[in-house]
């Protein structure tokens, strides 16, 4: 699929790149974000201009300076176009709407009889904020697509829900998608927001003319409430909803990685190294998880169903562990701080009860240690993803690629990866913390053939279902798109 | 409709009668709940046997005895049966499984982030609490048909979910009825149950012929959740879902008083006198909320918005005044002691911003008054129901009915109410305080010729549809499936 070459406009809120100033000269450094990484495939392929947030001083100035030529260190070479954005505008869109609210409302984390309240500073973060940095991306798409009207624009994510219609308005025929990486809630939940917000971002979402999401079940989500919520006509055969005198295609990829990369990373001397330090702590068993501190992951119920877990099998007291390899995240953010609080109160209250000659149950390090995660990918017995919700979880994906033990993925029901890969992991409620002690039970007694060959099936589907498979398929949307535009 | 006499077996958690035993005589108090009231009007047509849990030592008393007929006190008789439960089991049935687990679940309240945790108690809960209390009521159910095969059951709410299955498989003939009173969340909320328990929930309920709910919301909700979570097939044009090898008709009838006994009501001595202490305290203009302190209510929120609203309009200062007429509830459970900390709380710190002069601005009563609500009812400016999801919210439809001053109701989009009363109230999203702060200010000062047009509108709609319509409604659902079932 798409062999020729491209001209194609990626809008994201993080950038593949920022920039510092360091004894007076321009360091640039790559960022290690997920997204980051997936469109590495589109950017060596195709002729790409990236357009992101400039977050730092020096990044500023890279805005003033217009686009500029990048290389992502591969041989690939970007267009990047930094978006200078008022910096309380963009406080307000990051870090209050965007984050919690957003992000809180898609993952149902909101403890609804007490938060979130819509008071007039939400709101005031709304439209000074979130509205007033989604118009400077539209601002600077339109620029893009006056230039070369013709070029496919690739919007990303809960940042940039409004822009898609604002750059509708002054570009009416531009070819438009966005990609959506999070789950999408069911209508109910939309009501967190008042009319007009909800409708905004609906309305926003519905200015593309596709729609992408990681699994289905967020795809039918998201056709439900264009429907509740806007009266948009959604069609659940044929995916598509109508609205405002416009198709927009709902479609289903799920996003992945690259297998040769984590092949080669486990290979690495810095993964080697790490993996050295792991097994000479390690007992007979590990229990891996790697996650964000986010609520979603759902971290403080792991500790508890393992705790459960250690009650039931005496036997296992000095001989299993878990390992949580924490990526500190967000901690300008309230919920987030107090999240992190609540993972450390709950390793160490497990461990008060249980720990003896030595033997520590729970092993929490919270840093940003990539190679450390690839190491304990690959020593992991069970790898424990019990989110409460989660657009993919890619981890889930990712571990098992490296994995040398046999592990066994146990994997929560409400996580988009577990759409692809539910005939071979051992599925877990992310609120039964008593199911989950007994999934960690199971996996941890499975029989090696089994694990071996349940493995074996997760890593063939995820190198048959890999990250170019995921561009490739949103590249194909596109297509069908003009060839029904021209067809009419 | 349905003029003829007929013989009907209600089935329901709190039954219309609890004994005590007084000086050494059996006593009879009748209940007030609303489900009872709301009844009153099928005892008094036809023969109803009522099977409820007894509740009291008394009640115990009366089980052994087996089904005795009672007066209802209106003239109209009942042949009451009293389901004697394990006091244990009763305690996890009611206290843990009924409430706060499905209630909160069915209100959209929980914290996921934190709460619930499904652990062992919660599990043994259901088993030995939900399901064995189920089982008690559907044996009675059984020993009743079998004495009388053809007379209908109506099962009544989120206590008796799984009854319906086990009737079904004792007496697969019987025609069997479920009305559910609270919001039917949707699917993705029902993910905080695990599979079985999600799974036996909408088993259970599709084994009734029908299934009713106040509001389309909640029914196109139940159709979808049948559908996603154990595989139905939902038609959403002929309103029906088909599971196992049957068809279970999903209807809207919603709930509604009688206004006479209202307008009897408003001109009581009892009104009369709660009303004078209430027009003598009175300032210029007042709000009112008349709410059992539960946290789907809402209240916390609302002392929020009137606090905005006192920020803004520095002239409703000692002229305007919020009464909050709140009914205990469920103070046993930890959830509910919490909420009424909290809006005790908030209603200090209004008061101690604002209070001068002898001028409170909200006073908050926790008592479970009747008298005084309805004597408040007829004295507010402005009835305000902000709950965060509410079946139906009958306050929206009592209060308008006996109102003497044009008050204006200002409602929540998420009430069941809200679908029937919508083109009069004055619309709010529960979580946006600076709206609802917004939506008081125009409710009290809306002109008095549009304040009594609404109202008149209300009433007009309220006696349309009172609650008699909504048992001839439930009735001719039973005829369509009798006749349904012998044309077949």
């Amino acid at each position: 699929v798409a062999a020729d070459r491209r001209n194609l406009i990626v809008v994201s809120n993080r950038g593949p790149v920022t920039y510092s100033r360091e004894n007076g000269e321009r360091v640039a450094r790559r960022g290690g974000g997920g997204l980051v990484t997936a469109l590495r495939g589109l950017v060596a392929h195709h002729d790409v201009t990236w357009i992101a947030s400039a977050m730092s001083d020096e990044d500023r100035a890279v805005a003033a300076e217009g686009a500029i030529d990048e290389s992502l260190g591969d041989g690939s070479t970007v267009r990047l176009r930094l978006v200078k954005h008022d910096e309380k505008a963009y406080d307000w869109f990051y870090n209050v709407v965007s984050n919690p609210m957003l992000w809180f409302l898609q993952h149902y984390l909101w403890e609804l009889a007490y938060t979130p309240t819509i008071d007039i500073a939400l709101k005031h973060a709304w439209t000074e904020g979130y509205v007033r940095v989604n118009e400077g991306f539209a601002s600077a798409v339109v620029e893009e697509l006056e230039a070369a009207p013709d070029t496919p624009v690739f919007f990303h994510d809960y940042h940039l829900y409004v822009a898609p219609r604002v750059v509708r308005e002054r570009a009416p025929d531009a070819l438009l998608a966005h990609f959506v990486h999070i789950p999408w809630p069911q209508p109910d939940y939309w009501h967190v927001l008042p009319k007009a917000m909800r409708t905004a971002v609906h309305d926003g979402l519905l200015a593309n003319d596709v729609i992408g999401f990681h699994a289905d079940r967020w795809r039918i989500n998201f056709l439900r409430s264009s429907r509740d919520l806007l009266g948009a006509e959604s069609n659940f055969v044929d995916y598509y909803a109508e609205h405002a005198g416009r198709r927009a295609l709902v479609s289903v990829h799920p996003i992945s990685v690259d297998p040769n990369e984590f092949e080669e990373l486990a290979r690495s001397e810095e993964v080697l190294a790490a993996e050295r330090g792991l097994v000479e702590r390690r007992t007979e068993q590990l229990i891996l998880r790697v996650d964000r501190t986010d609520p979603s992951k759902n971290i403080v119920r792991g500790f508890r169903a393992f705790e459960l877990y250690l009650d039931a099998n005496a036997d296992a007291h000095g001989r299993v562990r878990m390992l949580a390899l924490l990526d500190p995240s967000r901690q300008d953010i309230p919920e987030y701080s107090e999240y992190l609080a609540a993972i450390q109160r709950e390793a160490r209250r497990v461990n008060d009860r249980f720990q003896r000659d030595g033997w520590i149950p729970v092993e929490v390090s919270v840093e940003d240690n990539f190679p450390a995660a690839v190491a304990a990918y690959k020593q992991f017995d069970v790898l424990f993803v019990n989110a409460i919700f989660d657009g993919m979880n890619l981890v889930s994906k990712e571990a098992p690629l490296v994995n040398e033990r046999d592990g066994v993925v146990v994997l929560s029901e409400n996580t988009g990866a577990y759409e692809e890969l539910r005939d071979w992991v051992v599925r877990v409620n992310p609120f039964d913390v008593a199911g989950q002690a007994e999934a960690l039970s199971r996996a941890l007694s499975m029989p090696r053939a089994e694990r071996h060959e349940r493995l074996e099936a997760i890593r063939a589907h995820v190198r048959d279902h890999d990250v170019a498979g995921w561009i490739d398929g949103q590249l194909a949307d596109l297509d069908r798109c003009v060839a029904s535009a021209s067809s009419r």
